[in-house]
């Protein structure tokens, strides 16, 4: 079944110990949707500015990504820049150009309302329910957030909430946004706040899913060699809903499996600067490591 | 098969944000010991002071724990005062009051000589290689250490890791052991100092397990109320290592089962104040959250 994502396109300049990468493809609807293509196919929404490469949309194209719902704008691209501290969990954003974002109002292609599977990337959540407003039927509609929007357009964010199933978001946010440290106490605020499930993002220790009736915990791949974190968030919650729209059968388990093929993708991701590495990478390496996944948590046999 | 623990015991004075607790039992062997006493029988050594009331001695003896080889000293018992911030990961130590374990030079009675695991808790290394000196023949000897240690006395720990099995630490210690800041860099890196098997603890984020031949990784028990982290990495060693004395058939498969029992027993110990709710505990509380265990982090089904 067909994803929708709403989210940025962007340039990302990035600094990390172990390099650094100018303007090269980002964004949470790229990683997002370059992720969930591996699965099943996607349909994005969002926008970009006259500076914006020939190259970067051919990624998209041989990801068989549907870029209908991609408006084209005279202005500049947004652009982000970042640098990662040795302990790669903390990072400063150096310089922050909104540019063409500020002027996005999505305007869904007809093709685009029927989509089973909704993922309303991080962006202004009033962007995120100008969405919700278009979509006519879906099967799920999941969404990510961040600090940003959690204090500066709370009232906006907590009219989405009810109105989605799962909302992906990393365990500081969640704290933030329910005001609860401990991260249980955290989730079940949470989903009082709407959504049936949340998923808790805890970057190398792996991420909590949390329902009404049940609790799923696992630890992230463990990474020799991690060059570049921008994207991991997007890149597994990409995974999750791809895998979920092709194979989701209203169990657990199959929420559970897409979480961990989400965990997969974004191990893949963080290997190189970027894009790069989801750009070159196949279907049979993201098996392959999910069969080491299962060896990697297994503890029955 | 039985079990020889040597660590510290101690009065431990706490205060977190949930409460406080003024001189209860404390220090690593003793959290280990009560631990590992729900799986196989315990011989602790170490030493207290004239002030060590008979409640405490009889927490060990109603848990079947050998005291034979628990020095006497007419001096104070070791006691240490610590507090615990909102995130309950960082904590600072108020006081640190030594007293007869400056006198410590453990003496092994002739029926612990042949113990067949061995735990050396968080003690200056040169007590542990006194220990190891003192044992016949053993199948296994564990070790934990810390950052004190490792800062301290590099070289009477570097002597003392190729005469172990399995060493037991926490993130930041195997980061400040190896100098490598990814985890799996650190974790092979100790590999080569002489161990066998690290097993990197995570806190609240689970444990990792690491060998020249598989990794393996587990999440942490999520739990709603957490009162005091004290002596859960060394209840997660007894659980551990109990769990293995009892049912280690030279497999893989039960040396990651033993880690989940040990993240069980840690999870229970965290509960309440000092020791409070590893006295209180049953087996078929254990065998129960184990179960729950399974349920939390199966993605198979």
């Amino acid at each position: 079944m067909s994803i929708l994502v709403v989210g940025t396109v962007a340039f990302d300049s990035i600094e990390t110990p172990y390099g650094s990468a100018e303007r090269v493809l980002g964004g949470s609807a790229s990683y997002f949707a370059v992720a969930a293509s591996f699965f099943s196919p996607v349909k994005i929404v969002g926008i970009i500015g006259h500076d914006f490469p020939a190259e970067y949309l051919e990624l998209f194209s041989r990801r068989g990504v549907d870029l209908e719902g991609l408006q084209r704008d005279h202005g500049d691209t947004f652009h982000w820049r970042g640098r990662y501290h040795e302990d790669l969990n903390v990072r400063d954003t150096v310089e922050l150009h909104l540019n063409v974002l500020t002027r996005f109002s999505p305007r869904l292609p007809e093709s685009y309302r029927n989509a089973e599977y909704v993922f309303l990337g991080n962006i202004d959540p009033s962007i995120q329910m100008e969405v919700l407003d278009q979509i006519k039927s879906t099967r799920m509609v999941a969404c990510d957030t961040m600090d940003h929007w959690i204090q500066g357009a709370k009232s906006e964010l907590a009219k989405v909430l009810p109105r989605i199933e799962i909302l992906v978001i990393n365990d500081s946010e969640a704290r933030l946004l329910s005001g609860e440290h401990n991260i249980v106490r955290a989730a079940r605020s949470i989903l009082r706040m709407g959504p049936r499930v949340v998923l808790i993002k805890r970057g190398e220790y792996g991420v909590l899913q949390f329902s009404e009736s049940s609790v799923f915990a696992t630890p992230a791949y463990p990474l020799e060699e991690v060059f570049d974190p921008t994207g991991a968030g997007d890149s597994f919650a990409g995974g999750f809903l791809g895998h979920l729209a092709r194979s989701w059968d209203g169990s657990e388990g199959s929420l559970r499996r897409a979480i961990v093929y989400g965990s997969v993708v974004a191990s893949f991701t963080v290997e190189d600067f970027g894009l790069k590495r989801l750009a070159a990478l196949s279907v049979e390496e993201i098996e392959e490591r999910y069969r080491r996944f299962i060896e990697l948590t297994d503890f029955h046999t």
